[in-house]
């Protein structure tokens, strides 16, 4: 049974997902851990027509052993083979799918300054595959799948064998995966549920947004001149639509670079780069985060938020229903991929191009100038809860209620 | 106890093995399955000192997916980021750790063709890279630990975890690794004994090899005019001394390209390629083979012979007694890592440049004037039977009989 589930997911990946084509090369990357899972996908990607599927292997104990043992100077290199790895296989067109499944707490006790220069290195050796992404110029997709260093995390209580069983429960459920369920007509379905929400939105131009809640958020955040909401997929340069995100539960769009002001506070951990971020909260001003504090990782966001300039930036806006799916489970994943999906969400870090009229034609300097955010990472943290209020004030002054009680308002559209 | 048994065998493969110096790198070719070794390794090497530790993951039945589904035309292509990846770890000075464990029949049911076709792509772009190898420019070293695949055809009668474990003993074995033994006196012990075998067989300066037991084998084997036997350990352009294979039981030197006449009948299967090639016999008429049958596996040594010009000639001959350890052990391994160290062997393919005075500063004309093979392979074939005798000629035109009944004649140094 698992076995069919796990092909029908494979599939749903490969259909839905990056949407393969014909003779299309396809990257995989995948924890050794999710081999079985990323073997499916690569069997479902040549059965699709793929020319060829490249597997990429991350291993995060051994990641680990680095971090631990490697000099600090080791993190500020990144090798050359593997730039010409991503940008030679986005340049020949290739689709990106990764498998997310990181164990939320594995570089805990790493100290922060090798991870902050790794990401640093990273981010800057791979900008421009990143930004290919990032504008749709490739089609790509996260998913998850179990694996035991994840699923313990996310239930203490059981067995290994237990958690993971659960987690796979947990996410088949998600991404719309069951007996008797046609999964691809489900997306479907829900593609275009998100994609009215995201068309709403569109056509009321809102100029800010309002968040208020009981835990302390009061924030504001203008949203720059021809942004533009999206959700559920996504089209590619070629026109390839696919969903850049499995599960996906939010509409989202960016803030104008230099107009968030106020306080928001995180409703749920974060885990960055193999460690968690708690109960957290940030002040803004003109744009920027001006204060923060954490009650555990602060040193681990003090690394994000000075990965560079545009790092203390937002770049990102995202809207999920309290009552969404995820969010009903009532399970805390620590794995962004599902958190975020269960709740209204913002991004440290570079904006989508896409999200703004024009802007995949856009050069850096012009995007910043529609306030449009740059960096090397992107990072989203959530913060919707029960009681989250949103209000949105349009271009002549309407002041509407999007979000009451943690959901979209009633006959909004 | 399993665990303080692969520590041991990790620190020996860096410390003896490629012997890794102060702030150098380590490129770890492993199969995903063997991940837990491939880390000791990673470890251990960090320890002694190593700079960095990159981790090159191969997974077989991803491998057996793409033969599977992939064009032809797929396996002519080889890409530009890994010749990146090898070229340029060997040209900065880094040692190469192999885990050979592969499973020796995953590939039986796949076109040869695509087989060939990809063993010519990656041989020719990583030409530069193996010549580093095979004349010591960098150290490196194959060794292995077993993987469920593999250890169920070595043991066909167990159940899987069993045949995992009897593996695991046989490996340890014939690595001289076991409670209260110190494995790096018997490592030194050993090497010592090679490499007094290898001086004795210098000395006598032979200019042939007369092969001949009761199975057909009756081949003369020419050996050129400064050719060096080796064995145990070898020293790298910089003067590390290192052990290419663990375990080794063979001194070897190379034959004379144009000089082998006569026939040899295979002891053993050839694991090549993922198949098995059994019960062949090799013709050869002044050094190429000119016929060859095959039980078993025929079309896969004629897509071996036909790699290039080169693989139908020799290059490399060596001596291991019939009554060496892992002989002794009684059992096929189906892995030539292990089944050349039980048996007299032969390569196909590549002389290592280090097997003849001054090789390692010859160009490949040079080389070949010297009559010295040159192929995109080295692909090792064992020959060794309880009843083979050697008889070597030395210039002066002394016979002496190397070996007798399978091993080393009594009294020889």
């Amino acid at each position: 049974m698992q076995a069919e589930l796990l092909q029908k997911y494979a599939e749903l990946v490969v259909n839905v997902g990056v949407n393969i084509q014909k003779d299309q090369i396809l990257v995989i990357n995948s924890p050794i851990e999710c081999a079985d899972f990323a073997r499916k996908i690569s069997e479902a990607a040549f059965r699709a027509g793929a020319h060829d599927v490249v597997m990429s292997w991350g291993d995060e104990l051994s990641a680990h052993i680095r971090y631990e043992h490697g000099k600090k100077e080791l993190f500020t290199e990144f090798p050359e083979w593997r730039v010409k790895f991503y940008q030679g296989y986005a340049e020949q067109g290739a689709a990106f799918v990764s498998i997310a499944a990181r164990d939320p707490q594995i570089f805990s006790d790493i100290e922060p300054e090798k991870l902050k220069l790794a990401n640093q290195a990273a981010g800057a050796a791979l900008l421009e595959y990143r930004e290919r992404l990032m504008s749709n110029k490739n089609t790509w997709c996260v998913v998850s799948v179990p694996t035991q260093g994840w699923a313990t995390k996310v239930f203490p209580e059981d067995t290994a064998e237990k958690a993971v069983e659960k987690l796979w429960q947990a996410i088949f459920k998600t991404v719309r995966i069951g007996e008797g369920i046609d999964t691809v007509a489900e997306w479907r379905k829900h593609i275009d549920f998100l994609q009215q929400a995201a068309k709403f939105l569109n056509e009321q131009k809102f100029v800010k947004l309002h968040y208020k809640n009981a835990s302390g958020t009061d924030l504001e955040i203008e949203l720059p001149e021809g942004h533009i909401w999206a959700g559920g997929a996504e089209k590619s340069e070629l026109g390839t639509e696919f969903a850049a995100n499995m599960p996906t539960e939010e509409v989202y769009s960016m803030p104008k670079r230099d107009g968030v002001n106020g306080t928001v506070v995180a409703s749920k951990p974060l885990n960055y780069n193999g460690n968690l971020i708690e109960n957290f909260k940030l002040v803004f001003k003109d744009g920027k985060v001006v204060d923060y504090t954490a009650e555990k990782g602060a040193e681990i966001l003090k690394g994000l938020l000075e990965t560079d300039e545009g790092a203390s930036y937002l770049g990102e806006v995202a809207l999920v229903p309290f009552d969404s799916p995820i969010s009903q489970s009532g399970i805390l994943f620590y794995n962004t991929l599902f958190d975020e999906n269960a709740s209204c969400h913002l991004a440290l870090g570079k904006a989508y191009p896409t999200c703004i009229a024009g802007g995949e034609k856009m050069d850096s300097v012009t995007l910043l100038q529609h306030g449009v955010n740059d960096s090397l990472v992107h990072e989203d943290f959530m913060i919707g809860t029960r009681d989250l209020e949103i209000i949105g004030t349009t271009a002549d002054g309407r002041e509407i209620k999007i979000f009451e009680q943690g959901n979209f308002g009633r006959n909004l559209w």
